[in-house]
């Protein structure tokens, strides 16, 4: 356990700074691949991700950018009907994307095996340069955020979701290049404002140390950032934390939300998910709940208990900006609750499924 | 609230026993369908489900039922895309499936509209004849359950099971269709087994009744067993139930099972998931925290800290049978934590997403 004093001790905590320059980084050394990738769209119809735990949350970013702004359709497949199953499913005119930060995954390595024998074209997203998943990719897309040595991953997660714009790109999407040219800037100045005293952090993380679990919610395109923040929570945390869209959640598991089971309501500052987070915040809060926002402009602030602000980034861009006042928490609260935020238990860093 | 001497008396409990007659009508008036759906089989190449809450995660069953028996793609999409972002997406040789059990959720139907405006083929899944939803699908599906008024939905939601294995028949699959005659009388049997004293719900409950927060997993086509029983605990328990995959479990949320918080693994009592789910039963007892067994045959039951049967049916059906003892084990631990199970707080039976 790390005192307050070794604050930047923390591997967890030097790597959310670094993601400025690993995105810098990856950006850099995708971009000029987009020729590529749109080499392969000309024979494909729509995008298949498979992915486990953190790359998954990263996948559904980009099935939902795909299909906003590239009109194809983009969905996330279950590897259990390859490695479990191994059913035949005809996969002609997909495009099947597989991350994996390892890149070392067996069971993702296995699926996207089986979705080249099922006629699908096949693109690895990893961290991993020289790794099975890239060796059996007909396009590789490697992103550059360096060695991660917390077992939460923090920029190797913004990476993969800098390196699924960059695929969407190249599958034609309509999405300004300049606008992602200018992220790492955004980033960093997030950073800024988010690590100096005052943004509101430590309120939240000194509120959350009580709760047994939490609700994190969001929609569209920062579904993902809720999903990610849930599962940060969960694995340094050890809290019973429910990533959900604000749809699903009134479906149902509303009825948790309580005055001891505060909501994360997540959104970008603009964009169409904003009414429908401004009424959830508003419905946890009616509820006698605190509601906490990451994002979300003056609109969210103002029904919410406390608010953290998001980044200064168009609204398919914000989720890599608003999962990163998220991970800062995450690392709080863990140290708060006597963990090591580097080393969960029960985890390692390359996950193997049994 | 009501007594222990009322049991008989929620509407939950009443529903939960009548699915043997609700499947057996729903059977009965679905499988002469097959031939409507096997004519728009030949004019779509792949599923493409749209739902939310419990008729969500029956279209997780039919989307593992059609890809492991049927060789076509199915996967679930995302609602906000039509409705948030009202995006255009090539869906030309999708059959669009939409699941609604009032046939009344405003969302499912915008989206299946706009499904059908993207160049998709639409089925409705729904147990109200005369609906919004059956009137503009190609197909409608319309389950026999009758009235449900217990807000969680429990023979709606084993009947859209038995809908979607009659959709899976008529697109192809290979699946014995005697096997679906004799599932009415199986659920009959597994009720009159899950019923009697002995049976060990009791104990189950006695001990979830002091915890905060539960895992409950599944791997595959019981995927959506698990999905649903953390959903149904959610609703009418307000407990952190996290309905998740062996393969997602264990990478990263792992983290919070310990002696505080059990799991509920559930399996079919034979097939490939089963291994899975002993090798998982098996590392939440070595962490020092309680496995319960639903099914799983002996194999699970040896491993796990309590074991309750589940049914005797084939593993592509049984998931329509691994559901009820979890749903005897809500309605029992709603009661007793003083919950009317009848009328969870929050909620009410027709959603509408804001």
């Amino acid at each position: 356990m790390l005192s307050e004093d070794q604050r930047t001790m923390t591997h967890m905590r030097s790597e959310i700074l670094a993601q400025p320059a690993a995105l810098q980084a990856t950006v850099d050394a995708l971009l000029p691949r987009t020729g590529e990738i749109r080499a392969l769209a000309k024979k494909s119809r729509q995008v298949l991700f498979f992915a486990r735990g953190t790359s998954d949350n990263a996948a559904v970013y980009g099935s939902y950018l795909i299909q906003t702004a590239g009109g194809r359709l983009a969905s996330l497949g279950s590897p259990s009907v390859a490695t479990t199953y191994r059913s035949l499913v005809d996969l002609s005119g997909v495009l099947a994307v597989g991350l994996s930060q390892s890149g070392r995954t067996a069971e993702i390595i296995e699926t996207l095996g089986w979705a080249r024998d099922c006629g699908a074209q096949v693109v690895a997203i990893t961290n991993a340069a020289d790794s099975p998943l890239t060796e059996l990719a007909d396009v590789a897309l490697v992103t550059q955020a360096g060695a991660e040595l917390a077992v939460p991953a923090t920029k190797t997660f913004t990476c993969q979701l800098a390196a699924l714009a960059v695929l969407s790109i190249g599958l034609g999407a309509a999405l300004d290049v300049a606008a992602l040219r200018r992220l790492p800037a955004a980033i960093d100045d997030l950073l800024a404002v988010a690590t100096a005293p005052g943004y509101g952090i430590d309120a939240v993380v000194a509120e959350l140390s009580g709760v047994d679990g939490l609700v994190v919610s969001a929609r569209g395109l920062a579904y993902s950032s809720a999903l990610e923040l849930a599962l940060k929570i969960k694995e340094a945390c050890y809290l019973h934390a429910m990533g959900i869209s604000y749809a699903d959640l009134q479906h149902g598991p509303i009825a948790v939300v309580d005055a001891g089971t505060p909501a994360i309501v997540i959104a970008a500052d603009r964009g169409p998910a904003l009414d429908a987070a401004v009424g959830l915040a508003r419905r946890v809060t009616d509820a006698g709940a605190s509601a906490y926002a990451i994002g979300g402009g003056p609109a969210l602030a103002a029904v919410s208990t406390r608010a953290l602000a998001g980044p200064d980034l168009p609204e398919w861009l914000a989720p890599i900006g608003l999962i990163v006042p998220g991970q800062l928490l995450t690392e709080s609260l863990s140290r708060r609750l006597g963990i090591d935020p580097d080393n969960p238990r029960g985890l390692s860093k390359v996950t193997q499924t049994a």
